[in-house]
C-alpha cells in the first residue's frame, strides 16, 4: 500500500468551478484510497456542493478562503493582493507542508506566479516550467516549456531539458529519454537566435539524450522526441492550436455523420473503434501539466475541466509524490 | 477572356520532380487555357517525362539548366553559385519579364533568398513574406509570415499585416479583412517581446483593420482572424504542426476504420461524407503559398507536392496576375 498523499485543491479556480471541482475531488477520493484532498475555497459554497454527495468524511476537508482570483485579474497584482483567494491559500498549505501538493484549474498567470512567489523555487532552479504530456501517434510527449514566462534565455532551455529527463523518465519508465528542441528544420545551422544559441548547450549537457532539432510536423506522429524543449511562447502557442485543431476536427467530423441517414448508421458501426482514438487527441482530457521546479507540486489543470479532468489532475499528484520527482530534481541540480 | 500568363516551373525542385512537376504543368495547360508554362530544369530529364503526355506545344516551353538545389544545400551559398540551377534561371526570368511567375517547390531557404536576390524586394519593403492560407471551419485565414527569415521586429510584422490585407482582400474578395497577432492570452498586455511592441503599432496602422490577439486555438476554429499575423518561427511552427496533426489524425481514424468488418461497412457509409471535410484539412493539398513583397510573384509549393498540387500552384498565380497584387503593393508601400 503505497502512502497517503495531501492534495489542496483551488476549488474556486476554473470555468466550472466549484461544482465540477468539488465533484471531481470526491472521484479522486473514491477511486483513490491514499488521497485526501482539501477543498480550498469560499466554505458555504463548497459544502453546499459537496451534500450532494456521499463520501468518507475523513478524506475530504473543507479550508475557508473568502477570496477568489478571476481570468481577467492581473497575476502579479492578483497573487500580492488576494491573500485570501483560494489559489494563494491553497499554495501556502503546500509550502508549510501541509499538503504534498496543489491542483487548480484557474488562471495560468496566477499559477505561474503564485507557484514562484508562493511555493517558491528549487534552489538553483531559474524558471520553473509547465510541461503537460501531448499525445502523439505512438504515445506521449512532454512539451516544456508552455507556461506564461516567455522570452527565456539558452541555460532556462537546458534546465527544462534536464528537468523533463528527471520527470520523464520517472513518471513514463523510460530510462534515457530523448530530447529534441523545437525547430524549423533539422539541420544544426537552421533556427532563431535563441534555438542557435541553446542547440550547442543540449549537445554538451551530459544529463540528457539529445537528438536535436524536431520539426512541428513530427511532434504527434510520434517521430520527434520523448521531451520537447521550446521557449513557453511556442510552447503556449501549439499546445493551444492543437486544441484548436482537435475541436474543429472532432466537429466537422460529427457533422460529417450527422448528415443523413446513411451517415448516421455509419457512425453507429465506427463509434467504438474511433471513440477511443479520439479521445486520446482531446488534450483537455489528459488532467493537469506540473509546474516543474517548485518547492512542493503545483499542478495546472485545463480552464474548462470538468470533474474527470480534476480527478485525473489529483490522481496525477499520486505518481509525482510516488517517485520523488522533487527529491530527484534537487539532487540533478546540485551535481 | 483574362490575358495569357506566363509561369516559369523550377521542374526539378520537390520530392517528386521532375515527374510530378512536369505532369502538373501539362495538367495546369489543359485546365487553363489563358497559362504558358516554362519548364526549367534539366532538358532531357524534363523531355523525357514530357514524352508520356499530349499537350498543345504552344503552351509549354523548355528552358534548360543544368544544375539542381538540394534541401541539403546552404540556401545563400545555392543561390550564390549554383547560377545555373533551375531555381535561379527560373527566378532570373521573372526578374527580366520573360515570366510573369514562378513556382518552386524545392528547398523553402533557397526560394527565400532567390526572391531577395534574385527577384528582388519592392522598394520600400523590408521582408518578403511567405502567406499560406490555412483553412478553418468557416474558410481561409491567411498566416504570415511562415517563412525561414526568422527574428522578425515589429516594423516587419507591421508590413505583413498590411500586405496581407492587399492580398486577401483582392484574392479573397472580402472588404477590410481582419487582422489579429498570434499571442498567448488576448489582453493587450499578454505576449512576448515582440508582441507586445508589435501590438500598439498595429493598432495605429490605418490601413488595416486590426482587431488584437488571436490564442492558436482560435485560428481553426474560424474565430481567429483573416490575416494571422506572426513571426516567421512561430508561423512555420503553427504550419507544419498542422500538418503534423491532420497527418496523424487522418491515419488514426483510417486505421480505425479498417480494424473490423464491421467498421469497413460503417466507412463506406460515411466517406462520401466526410472526405470532404477531411480533405479541407490537408494543408498541403492547398498549392502553394505566396512570397509577399517582392518584384513579380514567388509562389512556394509543398515540397511533397504531386501533379494536382503544382497544378494548383500554377492555377494561383492567374487570381495574383488579375488582380494587380503587386501594383497594388507597391501603391500601398507608397502611401
Amino acid at each position: 500500500m503505497s502512502e497517503q498523499i495531501t492534495v489542496a485543491l483551488d476549488a474556486m479556480g476554473g470555468d466550472y468551478a466549484p461544482a465540477e471541482t468539488v465533484k471531481g475531488a470526491v472521484l479522486a477520493v473514491e477511486e483513490h484510497s491514499n488521497i485526501k484532498v482539501i477543498l480550498v475555497g469560499q466554505e458555504d459554497k463548497i459544502k453546499q456542493e459537496l451534500s450532494q454527495y456521499t463520501y468518507d468524511l475523513k478524506k475530504i476537508e473543507i479550508v475557508n478562503a473568502t477570496e477568489v482570483i478571476d481570468m481577467g485579474d492581473v497575476p502579479t497584482k492578483a497573487i500580492r493582493e488576494k491573500k485570501d483567494s483560494s489559489l494563494v491559500v491553497a499554495m501556502k498549505m503546500v509550502r508549510e507542508g501541509k499538503a504534498d501538493a496543489i491542483v487548480s484549474a484557474g488562471s495560468t498567470g496566477a499559477i505561474l506566479v503564485g507557484g514562484q512567489l508562493v511555493v517558491g523555487r528549487i534552489k538553483g532552479i531559474k524558471r520553473p516550467a509547465l510541461a503537460p504530456f501531448i499525445p502523439s501517434k505512438k504515445g506521449f510527449s512532454l512539451l516544456i516549456d508552455c507556461g506564461a514566462n516567455v522570452d527565456a534565455r539558452p541555460e532556462h532551455l537546458v534546465q527544462f531539458a534536464q528537468m523533463g529527463t528527471v520527470y520523464f523518465e520517472n513518471v513514463m519508465g523510460k530510462r534515457n529519454p530523448t530530447v529534441g528542441i523545437v525547430n524549423i528544420g533539422t539541420e544544426e545551422e537552421k533556427g532563431n537566435q535563441l534555438v542557435k544559441e541553446t542547440y550547442p548547450l543540449l549537445k554538451e549537457c551530459k544529463s540528457i539524450n539529445f537528438i536535436g532539432s524536431v520539426e512541428a510536423r513530427e511532434i504527434t506522429t510520434g517521430n520527434g522526441a520523448d521531451i520537447i524543449v521550446c521557449e513557453a511562447f511556442v510552447g503556449n502557442v501549439i499546445l493551444k492550436f492543437f486544441e484548436g485543431v482537435a475541436k474543429t476536427f472532432l466537429s466537422c467530423i460529427k457533422e460529417g455523420l450527422m448528415s443523413s441517414l446513411r451517415t448516421k448508421i455509419g457512425a453507429l458501426l465506427i463509434k467504438p473503434a474511433i471513440k477511443g482514438l479520439l479521445n486520446t487527441f482531446d488534450v483537455s482530457s489528459q488532467g493537469g501539466a506540473p509546474l516543474l521546479g517548485l518547492n512542493g507540486l503545483v499542478v495546472k489543470a485545463h480552464g474548462n475541466s470538468k470533474s474527470s479532468e480534476i480527478k485525473t489532475a489529483i490522481a496525477q499528484c499520486i505518481a509525482f509524490q510516488e517517485n520523488s520527482i522533487n527529491e530527484k530534481l534537487t539532487k540533478m541540480i546540485q551535481n
